[in-house]
């Protein structure tokens, strides 16, 4: 069972999600804990958890005392679990990263809050930083809850075979073919013709080009790190020709 | 007063993030409204939301009553708000977004789960398809709410002059310098003495000088877009020149 520990200084904001949807799936089929830690009770007894930054400036700096001892507090047992920075200066997330980190047996994620973390917290504590995207927020709690939503449905036991995550963006390195379900016609809005055709195989061809088209229309920075078979490069040199 | 309407089949998933830090002083202050409507409400009367895809293939799809008229149930009254599907086909989101939809009055975004969405959703009914990276989660939710946060913090009042947002990583195109706060030793690891020097001119260089190293290190590609003084430039090249 993987054990997920995350320190914040808001606590309460990880309830709806740990408790709800996929987390508490995978909790209550005991592939995972979830621990949520207040930093602010690991600081001094002023409670204090951050103080003005050395140098000036705005902003307050989240300070080393109260985060070295939260993380050491869950790592007194002598294991040396992934400690993960969630910072917008850390390598950018990517589905490869989320399924590495599904092989761990013990995840801790600090999510700031505030102008930013005293720099010795990245340099002498965390093993791995983590950003999933270039925008601000106003502290790590979202983004860890991200990457903790998609490390958890990887692994085994959590999602059932009919939604396995096989097929799913990005698995495969493309976008994924439209999908419709029923009613076949909504408001004067038909599903295309094909899909009810019951030619599986014609359908399998529409779903292969679709996906190739919408990623040439939308990610072709995709095609460049991707294998494609032959008929998968013949599909893309006609769309291309066609354009 | 900005108006934020989430559709989600999941809406307890939004109280812990909703109820706390910013999202909270945000609504307290009157800079927005956020409201969470489930989109099993607006089902047929079985309160089925998802069906098999045309087609045949694993997984289910949202259908698409359910989300034309929990929407049409929001937009009732004549106005034309944004509608932002979250999905990891759609747009990149950035912090350049996130300072666009701070414009608007009213954002309405839809959470999906499950294999997808009907595409006639996607073509009919959004205005904005956003994703917030190359990964796969569980549904749009923590999408939607990473998204929803970064744009609140930047409405007028949310944030103090302490935490004004303007010398974010990403608000300036660089990553930021590192930080540190007291005490000046923590287990032996010492602030920078520049940052204790008191001679804040030098301190302002070699902020500059770290914001642009940390860069170049980690997100060159960050610089190819951004417009440098010449003393950056300068200092840029030096740092090449170390490299």
């Amino acid at each position: 069972m993987m054990n997920i520990q995350v320190l914040s200084l808001f606590p309460p904001m990880f309830e709806g999600v740990f408790q709800h949807s996929i987390m508490k799936k995978a909790q209550d089929k005991g592939a995972v804990t979830l621990g949520v830690v207040d930093i602010r009770e690991f600081a001094d007894n002023k409670r204090q958890v951050d103080d003005y930054p050395f140098g000036g400036g705005a902003g307050m700096v989240l300070k080393p005392e109260p985060v070295f001892n939260a993380v050491e507090s869950i790592t007194n047992d002598g294991k040396k679990p992934r400690v993960i920075l969630m910072c917008p200066q850390g390598e950018r997330f990517t589905q490869q990263k989320a399924e590495e980190l599904a092989f761990e047996e013990e995840l801790v994620f600090i999510c700031g809050h505030y102008e930013g973390y005293d720099e010795r917290i990245r340099e002498h504590l965390v093993t791995d930083e983590i950003s999933i995207g270039d925008f601000v927020l106003t502290g790590g709690e979202l983004a860890a809850m991200t990457v903790i939503d998609s490390v958890v449905r990887l692994l085994p036991g959590v999602l059932g075979n009919s939604d396995s995550p096989v097929r799913d963006s990005f698995s495969t390195g493309l976008l994924e073919h439209p999908h419709y379900t029923r009613p076949a016609i909504y408001r004067d809005m038909a599903v295309p013709d094909v899909l009810t055709s019951g030619n599986h195989a014609k359908i399998e061809d529409w779903r292969e080009e679709q996906g190739l088209k919408r990623t040439l229309e939308r990610r072709p920075d995709l095609l460049d790190h991707v294998e494609l078979s032959d008929k998968q490069k013949t599909i893309l040199a006609r769309l291309q020709a066609e354009k």
